[in-house]
């Protein structure tokens, strides 16, 4: 059976967060004389950071913050580690350089498959991102939502059922009627935990063509695409838009 | 100074509440032998129910409930007022009548208006309706938004100020960053209270012409047009989009 409507995965899935942190990084870790640290090696560390931060909030161990907080704190501890005293660089620069988050590249099909599958079912953001920062990239990559929802909405990080459970209710939507759209197993295998349809969208250069950490939880999606427009040709969505 | 984004009313400033359920009422109200209530006399019915309906939950009578649930109430009140056991209608019809406020026609500029505005500024609902009706609303009326915000992710309904400083703040904004449009000068003067910018768009046709029950609230905003094309030329933004 079709879904209703359509939830996406967002980094990774739908924007290049590493290649993209890797460049926004590379200025700010030159204006500081750190030019010799790569920027992808940067960009894992501080990903390496995000599971951890999110925990804290999932098990309770934290009131809700939105991610833009957890990226800050995260970009000073990546800091910190590297040897560099975030407060040497100053207020303005850790907020801009936390805002590369808002500016990472879509993947190369993410525009135009998004706006095939828009033209027939509604499309939302079903990322751990908080709305300002869904906004201002979705703006930057020429994206374009029906509804941001997702963590925010929730205040629930995923893989916390809540947060796939609170965006089918807010789109009026049993779970089963929802599809997420993700590159990673173990968010789709929380989402069908939660009666969610489940795409699978290949994204083998997440990771710089390094195995995706959660590639032992594949199984047999709904759905399965090596891209958004292979996608949306599998769900009958026209091509000449 | 230019705020950093707007964020729109939606029933009467965007879209024509009062003729969409006018039109959608005739054929309900034929199908049960009542052809002869007037379709705007009930659709003004329908919506003098809508303030004493979010009052109970704005004075914490009530808890939290998404405006698809009360319109439904006040559709059944509605009905019992006018002499019809809703019960006779069964629930498809019920829920099918409900969702009218789903398929509201928008104002003739308003598509052409928004996309200009959106060309430069995020633009966001900061409406009393609950996402799901406002992403079927934007997809039917041809509306595209950044983010459907307001009522249902401050879990309050304006003029409550936390409807309108929940929205400024899941934009990551301060609220005289952030300028609400609307053709409702209560709305409006809720708005400034909160410390957000204001642009207030003449509506005339409303009321089908009669004066605006907040007439007498009319301000001296930070922005006026009569239509958001004219809104879109005083904030400088491109007609050639």
């Amino acid at each position: 059976m079709l879904p209703k409507a359509f939830a996406f995965d967002v980094f990774g899935t739908v924007v290049d967060w590493r290649g993209g942190i890797a460049r926004e990084s590379a200025p700010f870790l030159a204006a500081i004389g750190r030019a010799e640290i790569d920027g992808h090696a940067f960009a894992d560390a501080w990903r390496a950071r995000y599971q951890p931060a999110m925990a804290a909030v999932r098990e309770g161990r934290r009131d809700w913050v939105i991610l833009d907080l957890l990226h800050r704190e995260m970009l000073e501890e990546t800091l910190r580690r590297s040897g560099i005293d975030p407060a040497r660089l100053g207020e303005t620069a850790l907020a801009e350089w936390t805002r590369a988050w808002h500016r990472l590249a879509p993947w190369p099909d993410a525009v135009a498959g998004l706006a095939r599958l828009r033209a027939r079912f509604p499309v939302v953001t079903l990322s751990n991102g908080n709305v300002a920062l869904q906004v201002n990239l979705a703006r930057h990559a020429g994206l374009t939502w029906d509804a941001i929802c997702g963590a925010e909405l929730a205040r629930a990080y995923k893989p916390d059922p809540q947060a796939y459970l609170a965006t089918a209710a807010a789109l009026g939507l049993a779970p089963g009627q929802l599809c997420l759209v993700a590159a990673h197993h173990s968010d789709l295998a929380a989402a069908r935990a939660c009666g969610l349809l489940t795409a699978y969208v290949d994204r083998p250069q997440e990771y710089g063509g390094r195995p995706a950490p959660d590639a032992h939880l594949a199984q047999d999606w709904d759905w399965r695409a090596d891209d958004f427009t292979g996608l949306a040709d599998r769900l009958g969505c026209r091509a000449d838009l």
